[in-house]
């Protein structure tokens, strides 16, 4: 049976361990074994550590993209996406967020226009304007490994914790990978 | 002559080439080649194989994970940290922001503790509290490698494009690379 680790800012959750726990029955009912990092407490190194080894150990790798804290995804996971795609593991991701980056870090972050045609945010940063999900480097990555990243449907109140595009994507991977 | 990949939000600046090629003028100056992504324009997958490209030919990576729309650092930084320590090459880091992550996502998104002593932001979501720079992820990663971050002085005016704390890590990994 293959093995998916499964990334995301789930891990902040305060039901962490049931929603880790419904990912891993819903992996089981697609044939897959799920990989949810369920090592907390006090020592980053353990964490660290306990994660690694979980990304060794897996044949796939499936990141909750849904933006935390900030128009973009959590760092954590997005790590943990450029070493799943440096091991060379295919990789899949989904957003429970259906707006674009370029609108979020507008809506966020305000935006300009300048004569050219560049986007600016308010702190005077520029703004990507590809049409993406996030920034180029994750949207790309998964590109190149030959997948798009699932997206709620517009309207859907997706929060971060919604596994509806997670349950697509995974019936994805079986078709996939079968 | 040893080759230094570049990596940060620095190329959202409105003067990233200036940035740029200071920084690579800085490596120089203590004896490295500076790699940094200049490619730009309207094809993000132009620029993720251009980034690729420089990530394999470089044998050191130096990121700046100063934070970027948010308390944490930038994803597509973040990205290119993962892709270079899964690629086994060594990595170091820097931030222009003195203040920890816990104290950083306190003031961006509150923060209550919980009788049992765990903190939570104002949209329900736990608060690492390990002290350190970012998600632990990205600072247990450079530990791995043997390697701190280097934290701008508390009281520094960092912006994004300080170059103090840059400067620092470059004459670290001059010391540590001859």
């Amino acid at each position: 049976m293959q093995k998916i680790y499964l990334a995301g800012p789930d891990v902040f959750l305060p039901d962490a361990i049931i929603v880790g726990r419904r990912k891993c029955e819903l992996c089981r009912q697609y044939g897959f074994e799920g990989l949810f990092p369920f090592v907390q407490g006090a020592d980053p190194k353990k964490i660290f550590r306990a994660n690694s080894a979980l990304m060794e150990r897996a044949d796939i790798g499936l990141f909750n993209l849904t933006p935390f804290r900030g128009p973009s995804a959590d760092v954590g996971t997005i790590f943990e996406l450029g070493l799943m795609y440096g091991m060379g593991k295919p990789i899949y991701g989904y957003t429970n967020n259906p707006n674009n980056f370029t609108d979020r870090v507008e809506a966020s972050h305000g935006a300009r226009r300048d004569k050219a045609g560049r986007m600016w945010d308010r702190e005077g940063y520029e703004i990507e304007k590809f049409g993406l999900t996030d920034n180029l480097m994750i949207e790309e990555a998964l590109r190149e490994t030959g997948h798009k990243i699932f997206v709620a449907e517009q309207g859907a109140t997706g929060t971060l914790a919604s596994l509806n595009a997670f349950e697509k994507c995974l019936s994805k991977i079986s078709r996939e990978m079968v």
